[in-house]
């Protein structure tokens, strides 16, 4: 009879793979006391998983009269992964191993609106020279993570109508990607790459938080249960485009009036600062102006805190979440803008669902996205089913 | 050396009963080789699961020369459990089997405000009459699963500051009944349970979707990813609290200004028309008069289906829903609810997250709370680390 070790996960490597991702090192004999398995079975699982590099001898147990048992460990370093945040106008790209920890890092100015042709080739010549400027060319990839601003049809990684990135719609990105590194590429939006960075790497016990971007535009990304929720297209975190109660008739760039986006975004705040004759034009000069102490630019920057602040009293109703992290340049502004949201959602909110909820600047910070890409990448590749379909 | 089976899962006899709960039939040859366990651990197991009841014998295969193998399936009959959605007035009751398919079903008049110390012995009354009538009170409870008007805290299974519920805040709900029957008793919010029984019993490919309930109140619940969304202290989805933007400084009960709830529940309905001299005061009397064609009545429920829309939009933007389901006694109305919902949801929303969204009434009506109580217990009770226990 054929065994499908794809129907039962912990009788497979996969599984014993993700037992042993918890660190601790551990003899053959352990191993087949803790799954229930044959012996026999836990030796070939182990043999597959030290030839593909996965596991290692992790040293002697002491001995304790016999021959001495060898230990068994994950070897984080057994394959690289390749990260990029791709915003609007920079990217972040890095290499990371198999625990989503950074092993080198990069940062560049570019335009998303250059399309894929000339975007994505600008990536993979990136990655390879930090590789090799980092000595790790020799290592074996084990997939790439790519975060874009915009909507991104998850399970296919295709760009799904996103409003700023011309040429993007529908390019299949792994296909081109893949056919590079000849490996799994994952894609996904960049704000829901932060909310899993923040996640994974600052917040793993809050089962339930919102990551919101101010910048440019507004975004936010969302982990319900532990999990990321994309939603049904993976247009999920659409904070900007929904109707901010106080914004009046605004035209967005949208088609709608009144999005949160086009009262309280940077673009939005610089040009409600000319109207008053202050001279701002992007997100870092509503910054700079706070941070030298101009009056007007800190009023606007805290009411937009209280538009923002509004809009997430909502998600909070609905969402009830633990933890609300504020990110993008203009959260840089600092507790002018935290203020301001907070203001709004305490006053707006049940009781009940802001007891013990928690409102903190950005953690990860520029480098949330990417972190989110590594993560999301070594979620997949060390998921028990892809283990064990690589090692068949 | 000590086995430890809750370490790793498909090992235990929990997770051979997740396996069989298919409903396909095996062999124990078949189990031994799609686990990878050792032979006499598949025995072992086995007969644990067979003395339990939860396996049965399902008949022999075909004989190919040998002594004929018996093929062992999931007996959901093995025990029943006891499941209640209480609302403000009434209480729906059922008895249902491990698969949560009702086999016996009863409804009453009650009010919540009595207090726990009368609802839930009459609950209790309730289910032993319901099981003596269907001849099951030889049957094993497995577990009990409550829906209650208010937020509760499901890891303890206690009220926590429910506003419609005097007596209630804090009680012990699951000591009082664990008492009576010697089970797991789980608790949540009836709506979010009005979610699960949609979601399980109506629409199981739906991934994320919302369910509200327009009554005397206004709440829903929120699946994402497969899973419930309790949110951080079991508050999620409070949609009657958040500011409806076109509702001005309607006073809520709650002590806000402007909520939904206070514009497009039932009773706010009601009042709209009584303010314009319409004679009606609950729920029940706005449809009626919907049904029997009263025009300021179909305006105002479809005025109240706009605002409710508007609220959702937000939700939209932010979850990317494949699934709206609309339930509640107002949702009677019928489509002059639905078509004010969907009109202000497709005027706010993005077309990417409108364009395969459905909007449509409730399909398990007033049992969606009770299955989804039934669900939520049957979720539980066999889980795998729960079945380990109770078989150690």
């Amino acid at each position: 009879m054929k065994e499908d070790v794809s129907t039962v996960g912990a009788a497979s490597p996969g599984e014993l793979l993700r037992l042993l991702r918890d660190g601790v090192p551990r003899t053959r004999s352990e191993l087949t006391a803790v799954t229930g398995l044959a012996r026999s079975t836990v030796r070939a699982r182990l043999d597959a998983l030290l030839d593909a590099g996965l596991v290692s001898d992790g040293g002697s147990e002491a001995s304790t009269g016999g021959r001495p048992a060898g230990r068994f460990v994950f070897n984080a370093r057994a394959r690289v992964v390749l990260a990029a945040e791709v915003g609007a106008t920079h990217a972040t790209i890095a290499v990371t191993d198999l625990a989503g920890t950074p092993l080198a890092e990069g940062r560049f100015e570019q335009d998303i609106a250059e399309g894929p042709d000339v975007v994505l080739p600008r990536l993979v010549a990136a990655w390879r020279s930090l590789l090799e400027d980092a000595d790790l060319d020799s290592m074996r990839v084990a997939g790439v993570g790519i975060g874009l601003p915009g909507p991104v049809e998850h399970s296919t990684g295709r760009p799904n109508n996103p409003p700023i990135m011309p040429g993007w719609d529908g390019y299949d990105v792994p296909g081109r990607i893949g056919a590079e590194f000849g490996v799994p590429v994952l894609v996904d939006n960049e704000v829901n790459l932060m909310a899993l960075g923040e996640h994974t790497k600052c917040f793993p016990e809050a089962e339930h938080l919102i990551v919101i971007k101010v910048a440019t535009g507004i975004g936010s990304g969302f982990i319900s249960n532990g999990m990321l929720h994309r939603g049904a297209v993976g247009a999920a975190g659409d904070l900007g485009h929904i109707l901010a109660p106080h914004a009046g008739d605004v035209p967005c760039r949208c088609g709608n009036t009144g999005c949160l986006e086009a009262v309280a975004s940077g673009s939005a705040i610089a040009a409600a600062l000319r109207a008053k004759g202050v001279e701002a034009h992007t997100s870092a000069d509503v910054v700079a102006l706070v941070r030298a102490g101009n009056l007007e630019a800190g009023q606007a920057v805290r009411q937009a805190g209280r538009n923002i602040g509004e809009v997430l009293a909502a998600c909070v109703s609905m969402f009830n979440p633990s933890l609300i992290v504020v990110g993008g340049t203009v959260a840089l502004a600092g507790e002018m803008l935290l203020a301001g949201v907070r203001e709004a959602i305490y006053r707006r909110s049940l009781p009940l669902a802001t007891g013990n909820l928690r409102i903190v600047p950005s953690q990860a910070g520029d480098d949330a996205g990417v972190l989110g890409a590594a993560a999301m990448v070594v979620q997949h590749v060390l998921s028990p089913d892809v283990v064990d379909r690589q090692l068949a």
